[in-house]
């Protein structure tokens, strides 16, 4: 199944296209017309495709039917996170330039070189095939979903399948595609604090309140050295089995590796393995970003009157996130927080078992195109809304592969980029797996 | 000494035309041009004036010499704090509307309000006293006066003066003139903590250290309840004394009135006594300013990979904002602060007697004026350079009197302003004060 120059030429083209749009959930910027683009994108390639509106950004949904026995979802989103620190970009985020042999753009790893390589490979492959292909492409993923549920749930009759494919997965320091089994959760919070209208003389400190000492007094309450102090927080946390430790062991990345590729100095943890167990099985309770007062050039001298917190916790299976908001208002009202608590996103944690057709298909296919043997993990150190198709949909078949991505991708951060030859092969592997998938049965 | 029609009008217009130009001394925004506009100022009223180089903004200093026995120097600053948030502004900071009888405009109160009403009426008085005057216009005092001391160092003969007037006071709440016989101490620190090279997604929380979770777990070592707590910080605190007590019973702001004019919902003490000796005679660690990570709009999930905090110490006698310093830096060092902490301000509390030529002319010229007992204070809750001048110059006569601001004026806030007709009483009561100073001997 090997590409053509003329097919790679086309997918390059569409793939940098899309790059060159922005989709920005959290401000909204450039959503529309690219959903519009994609859509465009799909009906080329023969995909029945519509933009279904939400109560936020809207889903792009195509279907690819050929009379097959089985059908196959595809889960994609189109948005990207924003690009700030803009300062800290070689060139232009959304110049898509390709330098070095590397794609340099927001999105083009996450999650628009997956899209866009899959799209392609599916479409492919389905028309020797015998399963049906059908596209959810969400314009909120970045922002934590939040108008997914009641997508799916209101179209779940349309959406049905047999197994679901979803984002999130990417090469490993070796070069092996991983296939990812299930998600963190999530939870996403803001909290504020308000104590007047105005910055005050910083003269007035002894007789007003400080709202970012009263913002710091709450957060030092929430975390001690990488644990979360929350009561309750650990209690629904089930450990790694012996299986999916065991599993764990072949994704054998260094700690000189990871601060390489991560670029710190420090890791948390010295252990391989133990940096490993941390990585997929451990929740977290992470500060994303704290504002308060002057945080301008040079000094002034201010009370500020409030402060602001973006927070996220990341979840692991059995964690339930509306039990763990459950857990942290009362804590908060507990230790005396006087502010608003804002919910930004919600996301269930989730492991789904290895052995399924779907994930045998994925492994063929990935030792087929890759050459190697490809590297399970029990869930991924990321979220994505895996858990409300298994939820609403009733799948069983479910799991994240097919990647663009490496350790150097910079997901979220400047300088995002892939290497352009493992976006083709995301394409390869795509139409294999298809191949795979629906000729033989497990 | 009233004014005429045509005095009035000469010093508002020169006093709008100083506020119309912005002098930013944290950012350096039009210190140049001000400190020129002032200069030529002081020429056109006789004074001989020059623009003094520093390693940083410069001095403007002028002579008025009437061959008399003694000498008076008037300090103010030319400088003033940055104007955000900007958008808080209902008219724009250098505009310098004046509506409803008041004057809008960044520095309207903090310092140009008072420097022009002072250099009007002394000038006007020196013509007839015996009094010379010189005038020292520092553009850093709201950085901290980084150079002040060593200019006043350098020119401690050509500075020779009997009394010093400074700046940063006002009228209290019943419209009387504040008296300030002291100042606090300032110590203001920058801390930068520093994990990486860029902002991570936040799915790395379990194996990278959060430089946001580290700020906070040293921040909250610092303060407690508004009590500082680090060691030996109250060591060399100078309680009161029951003659200062007695004084600021005078002062007799109710807290609604406080609430009011801070606009606040809530202060730290309910007794109005209390309030007023935690203003004036307790020490406090203030964040001016904290940030880290994604501030925007929505949600980012990320592992930020820097923290920053801006942070004044306001000071009491007779605590040395020096021996503060290393106070801060060995506690910094036991909790295991890993960061850099920036001096970027220090200034010596003090208080000096009332039993004072000056003080006693400052009392009469303010009856005279205003028709109403003055309110002394033991030092001020704000800071400003007193201090050096007492050590440096030897000066034992120092006061801050005299100044335009009330308690709405919102000094180092949006929509700083002054009453119109309080301009022009500093103007007299700056008058009065000099024939008072020159004429009579205590």
């Amino acid at each position: 199944m090997e590409l053509t120059g003329e097919e790679k030429e086309r997918q390059l083209k569409a793939y940098l296209e899309l790059l060159k749009h922005p989709s920005i959930s959290a401000t909204g910027e450039g959503i529309r017309e690219t959903s519009q683009l994609l859509r465009e994108l799909m009906e080329s390639l023969g995909v029945s495709s519509s933009i279904v509106e939400t109560a936020g950004h809207p889903v792009v949904y195509g279907e690819y039917s050929v009379g097959g026995s089985s059908t196959l979802l595809i889960y994609n989103h189109y948005d990207v996170q924003p690009v700030d620190p803009l300062e800290e970009w070689t060139s232009d985020p959304f110049s898509a330039e390709v330098r070095g042999g590397r794609v340099y753009a927001r999105g083009a790893s996450d999650n628009k070189g997956t899209l866009v390589a899959r799209l392609f490979g599916s479409v492919k492959a389905v028309r020797e095939g015998k399963v049906n292909l059908k596209f959810l492409y969400e314009g909120e993923e970045e922002i934590g979903s939040p108008n997914l549920s009641s997508f799916v749930e209101a179209n779940s009759g349309k959406l049905k399948a047999n197994g679901v494919l979803m984002e999130g997965s990417s090469l490993d320091h070796r070069g092996r595609p991983l296939i990812v089994l299930g998600v963190k959760g999530l939870l996403y919070v803001q909290l504020d604090i308000s104590t007047g209208e105005r910055d005050l003389h910083s003269s007035n400190a002894p007789i007003v309140y400080n709202p970012a000492w009263e913002m710091i007094r709450v957060l030092s309450t929430l975390v001690e050295d990488g644990k979360v102090k929350i009561p309750g927080f650990y209690d629904k946390v089930r450990p790694l089995n012996e299986r999916e430790r065991e599993m764990l062991k072949d994704y054998d990345v260094s700690p000189e590796e990871l601060m390489g590729s991560l670029r710190v100095e420090r890791l948390r943890f010295d252990d391989p393995q133990r940096l490993r167990e941390a990585l997929f099985g451990e929740p977290t309770c992470t500060i994303d970003g704290i504002v308060s007062g002057y945080i301008g050039k040079g000094s002034k001298t201010v009370v500020p009157h409030k402060a602001s917190v973006k927070m996220d916790f990341r979840l692991v299976p059995d964690q339930d996130p509306k039990e763990v908001l459950q857990l942290l208002r009362a804590h908060l009202n507990r230790v005396g927080f006087k502010g608003t608590l804002t919910e930004m996103g919600l996301e269930r944690p989730m492991r789904t078992s290895p052995d399924t057709r779907l994930v045998r298909a994925l492994e063929e296919s990935a030792r087929e195109v890759y050459g190697k043997n490809p590297v399970l993990v029990p869930n991924s150190a990321g979220t994505q809304p895996m858990g409300l198709f298994v939820e609403l949909l009733g799948v069983k078949e479910v799991a994240s592969a097919i990647g663009v991505g490496d350790p150097n991708s910079n997901a979220h951060a400047p300088n995002e980029s892939i290497e352009l030859d493992n976006f083709f092969k995301a394409v390869e592997h795509t139409s294999s797996f298809i191949k795979w998938y629906s000729s033989n049965v497990y």
